[in-house]
């Protein structure tokens, strides 16, 4: 199978932009004689699993469900248009292409777009101009916050004019009786943060790339991250948006309500679509107060069941203050011991558990904390563990979890996988894609958010090896789909996954996704190429 | 003002169906030479406020926003039309005007259809064979959950069959790790919680209709009720949904995964919608743990003032373990104590307090409770108060708030309005209508989900009172709107309410909510005359 399936791929898989943006019309067969994506045969939709993952490619012309369709007919920019933007957005209409360059560029440079202008409005006012230019001319808009996804939707395909909202950076109110935060979509994650902390609140959502991302971004690409066990996703702690529509129209929903029942919630639509709906200019959101205590401690266990008996022990005896159950295998921690010289606060143990607690008591935070480890260790569920409350050991502990990703990026080329798994069967696709790949890998690792159910799975090897990436996909995605999990649980679609997106939604909700992309960008000059399958057009 | 607004009204204001099913093509004019509804003008599309109270109808032929439109034309039901159902439902296509009673008039008794056909169906497959049935025949449908609906949402408007979900009653599936609980639509709210509590679990919401509300219904609603301060909107929640759309087609987005961004989220489409896009047939939630502890506080307040402040410290003291802030003012004790016989438990205030905790360690609450209360006195904020831990106490004193309602219903005919506005001026409008009124009105009323910043105001007269209710409507809603709070906060639009949608939502978001109707409903068969305006018709 692997023969075959390296057969007709190059490193345009890995690569699919830097190395070529020349793409085939063909689509990568993946059953014998039976064209991809497969039609579901599921009651809910999931794709025929495991038997993709076995058959072979059978001509030298498939190409990478990942890589680029063809470029669509949009209009290029002209020398008119470049005036239009120089007068419309005076000083942020930038063409150097040193300064395009990182905008084009993903953060895991795996893919790279061609971008030739870089617009930077500081209103929603620009924005609709922009986009109501851009719908009449028929040019095609690539909507940008912090560049921090995984999934290659964050930069152009070809040469979509680049539309950032790093300008659009303003809080706009905040409320310390309700908790409500107003501000521009622009504002950087980790700077709302430090500026709800002063008043004694939180943001409902934290994540690795928060010195970076957009919260723009994150509501477009529906960040889950590391509160969401606690304060749960942002389908529920945002309360309002304002969007402009491709058209240049500026949908107002930027409510600051807790309840509102007046209608279709019209926001949800934006929430995680990826700028393909509209761009966001605005947000609210309701956030925590800032928890007075947070204990964290990092426990070793023998089996995944015993990972798993101590979720359930956990829930029961921390009760209100778990604010966050994260886990990494051994092989992570080989990781962060090689590449990062971090030294393994315990002693070595197939399985490792982050816990975190906030709460308004410490004294009683740490005596149920202590019940339920004496609970853990007695019922031999746990081996080792250690326990932190003052913020540097905090912060040490967390970053044995927080840093395996930059560890990974010191073991070679990642290939990077996201995917939600009913929590029993969590560990078992890191299991099957280690046995499945043998010696090909360098290392398979399993990390993430258990509370979640959401598995990362990331192999390496020493550079990008497109004949290991056809041994990987659709492997993980039909074994993801085989059990009915999400083949994107936070990272999103972008462009790299759009095609798999048959793994985890029937063809009807799909088709359904496309009508309302219709609706709503009917020129299609949002994010192209991004979110939906390239079977849609 | 009042006289002009009584010019032109009669009964049909206030009994829009049982009365008389005639409609008038003019709308009720409430501004001087301005239609009905007004234009947005805010930037966040709140109608101008004020004003409309003031202004009054001019001529005689104005109708009430909230009756009903004319019948659209669909199809009468046949004979071929009933031997289909006949066959297709074995038993279940119920014709015997007794037995279609209780489906055609509202819980409130203020609304009345003329179905001549209920439908019990037992399994999904039955519901979109029905559904392909009837918009092939363009005949109008009306999903029914459990009919406890308050804005005239859940009864047909004229002779719509009503499809109701209550023979989809079954669970299908519950993990006791995750909390994950699927079940079909018609699902008693009550039943599923008493499942839940035998295995230590709970729903995330509770509400006074729950012995007989469907969870179907609850979703196509987007329910709030007493637990959502702590546990969120169901738009965080239900984890997937699977729903029969207009024309039969099956959505299978039953989902189970706490994160999945695999495109567009099409379920929160549906939750809130009313049944005017789909007909929900099973539901996925995220169920918390029950509580190991629960205590509750009921308090009293000499100020509004002194409320928010009781609310502000008791979110700092108590934190994780605070699931309810709820209140009722010195006249709803008055209806409690004069129709219910139920005496204060504390000496008499203008404004009284419930809070609930809930925990996983009864010493620590009621621990930190106490630490709360004694702040609360000492301070001033709180005049009186008493807690209760044990079941039966905790029973009478959450009756308190929760027989209001029933009360209410006691005192006369009462117009119910459920707003949302900012925390801060919450009870404002309570005074400001009870001025407005003067005593025109028996008794002005607030209570509600502080919160959640949900106020009810009910106010009541010694029976239906049109031109009473001229004078609280559209005051009411404009004075709403002029704070940018919502005109429906957890109760829907339904029928009543429908042409209201403008004070708080902007036109381009109403037009695009009429599109996504078109689209997914292109004949307009699910629940017409609900939730969308008449002018978008």
């Amino acid at each position: 199978m692997d023969v075959a399936l390296r057969r007709g791929l190059s490193l345009k898989t890995a690569f699919p932009f830097m190395i070529s943006r020349r793409t085939l019309s063909l689509f990568w067969r993946c059953g014998a004689g039976k064209p991809w994506p497969p039609a579901p045969t599921g009651r809910r939709g999931a794709a025929a699993p495991h038997r993709h993952a076995h058959s072979g490619a059978s001509e030298g012309t498939e190409r990478s469900p990942s890589a680029a369709p063809e470029r669509r007919p949009f209009s290029r920019l002209s020398e008119e248009d470049l005036a239009f933007f120089r007068e419309t957005l005076p000083g942020g209409a930038i063409t150097d292409p040193d300064l395009l360059e990182a905008h084009n560029i993903d953060w895991l440079k795996s893919v790279r777009g061609h971008g030739e202008l870089l617009l930077r409005p500081q209103t929603t006012a620009q924005v609709s101009e922009i986009l109501r230019y851009c719908n009449d001319r028929n040019l095609a808009v690539n909507p940008q916050g912090g560049n921090t996804g995984l999934v290659g939707g964050s930069v152009p395909v070809y040469d979509e004019i680049i539309l950032s909202t790093a300008l659009l950076n303003n809080i706009l109110t905040f409320d310390p009786v309700s908790g409500i935060l107003t501000c521009q979509a622009g504002c950087v994650l980790e700077g709302l943060s430090g500026y709800l902390e002063e008043q004694d609140f939180i943001m409902p959502l934290d994540l690795g790339a928060k010195g970076s991302c957009h919260i723009g971004g994150n509501v477009a690409t529906n960040a889950g991250g590391l509160r969401l066990l606690r304060y749960g996703s942002l389908r529920g702690t945002v309360l309002g948006l304002e969007v402009v529509l491709a058209d240049g129209r500026v949908l107002d929903c930027l409510s600051t309500l807790r309840k509102d029942n007046t209608g279709y919630d019209l926001k949800q639509l934006f929430i995680g679509s990826e700028g393909t709906l509209g761009v966001i200019t605005a947000v609210s959101v309701l956030c925590p107060r800032k928890p007075s205590a947070v204990h964290v401690a990092f426990l070793g266990c023998q089996t995944f069941e015993q990972l798993l008996g101590t979720f359930k022990l956990c829930k029961g005896m921390l009760g209100e203050i778990l604010s966050a159950f994260e886990f990494l295998d051994a092989a992570c921690m080989g990781l962060l011991n090689t590449h990062l010289k971090l030294p393994n606060p315990i002693t070595d143990c197939p399985f490792y558990i982050v816990i975190e607690t906030s709460g308004s008591n410490s004294a009683h935070d740490e005596e149920k904390l202590h019940s339920f480890l004496e609970e853990a260790m007695t019922s031999s569920l746990v081996t080792d563990g250690t326990v932190a409350s003052d913020d540097t050991k905090v912060k040490a502990l967390w970053s044995m979890r927080e840093r395996v990703t930059e560890a990974l990026t010191h073991d070679g080329y990642t290939y990077k996988y996201d995917v939600s798994l009913p929590v029993e069967g969590l560990y078992q696709l890191v299991t099957a894609t280690r046995d499945h790949l043998g010696s090909r890998a360098k290392n398979v690792v399993g990390y993430g958010h258990v509370g979640d159910g959401n598995l990362h799975l990331n192999v390496t090897s020493s550079g990008p090896d497109p004949s290991l990436q056809g041994a990987i996909e659709p492997f993980v995605y039909g074994w993801t789909a085989g059990v009915r999990g999400s083949v994107s649980a936070e990272h999103g679609l972008g462009l790299k996954k759009r095609n798999y997106i048959y793994y985890s939604k029937p063809r009807p909700a799909v088709a359904l996704m496309g009508h309302i992309k219709t609706l709503m960008d009917p020129r299609g000059i949002l994010n192209p190429y991004k979110t939906l399958p390239d079977d849609l057009d």
